[in-house]
């Protein structure tokens, strides 16, 4: 038996859950509905759950003819179903956004999170402008076993944070700003460059992704933990 | 009483390892050797331990003149001073590289990784374009808690692993290739890009603050674990 | 007697087949739809085959009108018109794509492919992130006497092929991504970048480019291959 | 009579202290040792004071024959003659800084705005990743009628630092940095994209620059308050 | 009592005009009506004025629900809202043009400024390459406290200026222009690389910043001029 | 009498005919109708003609309210004025393009020839992918006083052209491509990095700047000849 | 058996040859001489030749130690051994420059060529500057199966070259050039952009890559040619 | 007779003189001493003068142990034989350099016109930071036929100057500078979007593409003289 599932226009990767503890995502952005919808079908009925990033309604649309019970999360650009859902992981996660322009991302970021079975802290509008409100947010984070820190302009936020925590910090520059941001590249450039040790980073906008490797780290510090 | 030691030229971050659980880490390149020996002084006199990055042998002949239990690791550009061992961590970190010639990044992941008390396991030079070598080394890094992939030119190694295993991967692009290789450029957009879902990233040839958010993660799973 | 025939605002190379093998092609994008059908009128009249690439509706209403035989391949956003069949090659080209999303670069590739008389094999979606379905690939591609391989994103796809098989390959890097994909940026310094020697690239998007060239190798071989 | 000397090779600009309030300043790189001198001389005699910035030992070695009074400021890189000195001016001036490396460009400011009459704060080291240490300046920085604050890296500080006073801040990226810093681009888009609103920026090390606009802004100040 | 409004989706700032002498302004684009009349809401109850740049008319409709008294400056793209007028500043404040295609960044700069309490000067259209209309704007400039110079293209403006005067001068490079302009970077390099000594810059099309940082300057010297 | 007539908006440079030999011309994108025709309207009754470039049709409505004689070049984006021609110049100007789809450039470029009084020679479509249609327009350029180059993509004619005539050739890089040209970069850097000595290059898709400093070099050569 | 060599620091793909038709080569840059010498000696052992680019004298000097009978390509920057040569191909591989300045580019491309058993026809110097020169070359490298092209500066040869052969051309542009050449970006960004259909481009500077893709092609068509 | 000379190594084009009016020129950077000595040999035989431009003084050893008569033009970089000189052209050249920096490559500019045969006045040091100097110049720059305007840093000379005078304005950005002035991109950049219609622009520090271009206007125009 293949790790794939062949739908000749594309090879659904059923065997991901198994091998990554997380099941494969589809992005929408670029396919037809017709595929998405396909695909979709197809990971569902192996996984039990699946989701769309970067899907608009013309998908939507189409998904929920096939899969009437899947739902469409609009800010997060998100199609969900959840059948099945995934095993809840014991440890929280942290969503700190700089500002509330950077709220899609963030609801991106809640979306996948939440369907893969984390819990999730969400603190919004903390820029470094206003210091207080990134200080009041530091035993929130402490608390949590990882933080995403999201943010567009100077990126600065994730370099305070991380030299405030011992939480692992894995940061998402947004394409918020205009003129010399050049969508989003500024915030990025300031986070793979921070002064604060160890914080790592993802694309421009990819909320999921960062989603996602929280909860692989999540999901490390629960398949260590014994349960008592 | 401050978090920090003020030394005119410098204010030392004392308070870093208790905030962080791992100490601050003194960038050697840039800095005069006098600066560099204080800062060294001053941090392991605090915390037991002390790291300098990116540092040459005239930082290292001042160094061992004010600190003779320093030690020089050439090839990761390293000053190390560990006088009172930081406690070991439970889980094994996976260090994996695309070539040969990503050896100094991997050995200052090394330096930093083991000083900050993780097992290490090293498995070097297992590049796509010879994919049986990077599918030999899947069970190897499945049994770490976190893995650091290095890579230089097209960057595609943490593409490929991340896709095996459940792991977090945390992908260094390296400086290593010419031409459009852009110092790095190149395999960096390729790691932010990764079709792997949840690939994080460092800037080029930090193998340093690769190792500290390895450590970071690994202790978050000490943490959690109670000890029987 | 000239190589090109004048026609005012352009002057057709109707010398291209003769001297190349394989006859001038046009870029409907940027052309006013009169221009483009005299152009194809000339191009069919000496060649007995015509092609426009990145061709709209608002292209093909106009062509339509002037050479009713031809057709519009509207995924590829290409214009055909083939009276005069150009001779059928022996080899075989095979065309592989990272995702789903690739769709319409594939289609450019195989409708330019197929007018130049090459026989083509399409394998789609074979992502390195589900490495399975690249292994599996492998004898298909090996077959083949010059593979065409699509990625957007990292781009990684042609590293790990090219590191499979004997088959030259030609890389096209596509603008499938976002933030830090550039465009196709990423995939392209990518596969410009590739530690599996001897991968080729064309310019982003580029899929005819990538089927004339293949085409170009696939002739040379027929050529080279006597009767018997 | 002109506002300018012509020496040839040369035009000083010996109306500029007149015009702007502060003298013309020679920027050494770039020019031979002789040229330099006669310049320096020039301005000397006309201003009684003269600065040049980005200048080496052997621009010293030259100079100091000519005008036996020049000092030689190394870390700043400055060569420095102060015969009649400038007025005194009322206002301070905090410079700031991210981190020990960023010294030579603190130097280049300090010497400048000494020479033009300001008095000077400097305090160093500051950096957020430890933020008790930026939050502890606040007071003096807000003593000062204009802060200048360097930082390379993520370019961080100047965001926090303009969100804690209502000093006008004027921000200097430093080419401190590795990979991705890109020697001092990241700094630079940071510091143009801050979220405290107001900071302004100069060119990458350019202490020389961020003191000048301070001086003007100082003495705007001096100039507005009427002497008792 | 906290130094911020807890809004939930926001945390307003509303302990900057304390702080800054400013209050915190709005950035309308990327946020939703909704969220922008209650943040506009929390800050005029608070300051008694109110700013958001960057807004478009289905801003201004939700903001006029919630705020009738506020108004819209098209041009410059404003909501703006005024109940207790910010106190007047002592210096007059120069806005300075290249081209009249600048005119909407002239707009942001001149509403900002007279909400927060400056006298303005506006002098449009002085592009060197009609130097004689430069040249006539000399003493206006000469005798405001501050100059923000706009200009796109080549961004040689500020240089000329800057050479002229003791006013300090604050650079505004704009997206006008085409081709290798590249959205206003031409300008923003020249402004940054200016051989006039101590012009400062903002972001591209960043007028509300630079007037901010306008008026931090022009209080400064209020504050410090003894009223009579 | 200055030499600028104050508009309060705008400062119409109508001494630049005197001074520079060709009157000031109006750049429409980014102005209002409103201003552009009353700019229209000044310079066509100083100079006896105007021309707007970058002009769309929302313009030439109102400008032709104003001044009933305009003609809209469609192609070209030009408004023209012409109520006195300028006088006319004895060398004639080739105007040479790649491709067809350079021709909205070359529209402006013959537009703005003729109307300052050059004879024009349009060779369309002479890319060198077919190089005897570059061969075969040798003696047309070669019997001109300046020929102006248009071309995209890999922007190779004007090296080519270059090399086989003594006429001074201006290289206009085009925004015709796609994917790595960059909007026309390629073109760019491609020509001012040409092999033939002597290639002087405009911004990407200026036409009009191409047309103007043709028209200096031929004016000057009209100058120099003595009438007989 | 595995398809590699375990040497530790190092995997070497032995299996490589018999994969692709051609062995792993070395890269030397970054490599240490001890660490070079032990993976050559492992490829020739396997494989009977062995091949390091871009190595230096002090590679080959330690490499002779081991393996005596290599010999050092200075220009080409390569270390060749061959004891048991590779098989003759039949078909011919034209190697054509476009300055004698990319002459070591071109070293790179023979030594290769030649050790993997292609015959080379090199034709140096024949810019398009003096077309004469690349028009005489047409039949020489028609009469070849595989073109490679060597260019810098504007990177214009390709393109004239495909546009006048049915040869497959590979386009390799080079570092050659001054201020916006990049060091080879603008050759690569013309020839990616090439105006000739089916150019294919490999990195700036990688001559070896060249040569290998060509003798992929050369070996395939050697291959589906029946010997007598 | 074909229209080059074949040295093997190289193809010198013996015809350019008479296709171009001016000779072929060695470009000394990256050929070896011997090969340039051979060009220069075979260029001076059959034009009566030679140049080389960015030639080392490793380069003139060697030519003028072939050439006793070679001159080396230090500051320029430059080689110079010329036995039988080329005829003098009746326009006389302006180059106006913005500072003392730019010096070298003013230098470079004057060699290549006097061995042209154009009569130079050369303008240093009117940087538009002191107006009054560039004002200054403007009549001598006025009465030459054409002018070439150096400048680095922000590049905005040539936009002042081009606005003042008739005569045709060749731009030549240089490096001079640092930080964001990016090795000249922004004075290149600032000159391609000169907002003084007209001036066209040369590769970074390419003064001699600069006299070239200015030679075969200057030529132009004494072609179009009849000599009384």
């Amino acid at each position: 038996m293949p790790g794939f599932l062949e739908l000749g226009f594309a090879k659904v990767d059923v065997g991901r859950l198994e091998r990554r503890g997380f099941p494969e995502v589809a992005l929408g952005e670029g396919k037809s509905p017709d595929d998405l919808a396909q695909i979709l079908k197809a990971l569902v009925e192996k996984n039990g759950v699946a989701l769309a990033t970067r899907a608009g309604s013309h998908h939507f649309d189409k998904v929920t003819e096939v899969l009437p019970d899947a739902r469409f999360e609009l800010a997060a650009r998100c199609i969900v179903i959840e059948r099945k859902p995934l095993p809840r992981l014991a440890g929280k996660v942290a969503v700190v956004s700089a500002g509330t322009t950077d709220w899609p991302v963030v609801e991106e970021v809640r979306v996948t999170l939440e369907l893969f079975g984390n819990s999730v802290d969400i603190i919004q509008d903390v820029g470094v402008a206003g210091i207080e409100r990134t200080l009041a947010a530091r035993d929130r984070i402490e608390s949590c076993s990882v933080a995403i820190v999201v943010a567009g302009m100077d990126g600065a936020l994730p370099s305070v944070i991380a030299g405030l925590v011992s939480t692992p910090v894995i940061a998402v520059p947004t394409s918020v700003g205009y003129g010399a941001s050049f969508g989003g590249i500024a915030a990025l450039l300031s986070m793979l460059n921070s002064c604060a040790s160890g914080v790592t980073v993802v694309n421009i906008d990819n909320g999921f992704g960062a989603a996602y490797a929280a909860s692989l780290i999540n999901r490390e510090i629960a398949v260590s933990t014994p349960s008592p």
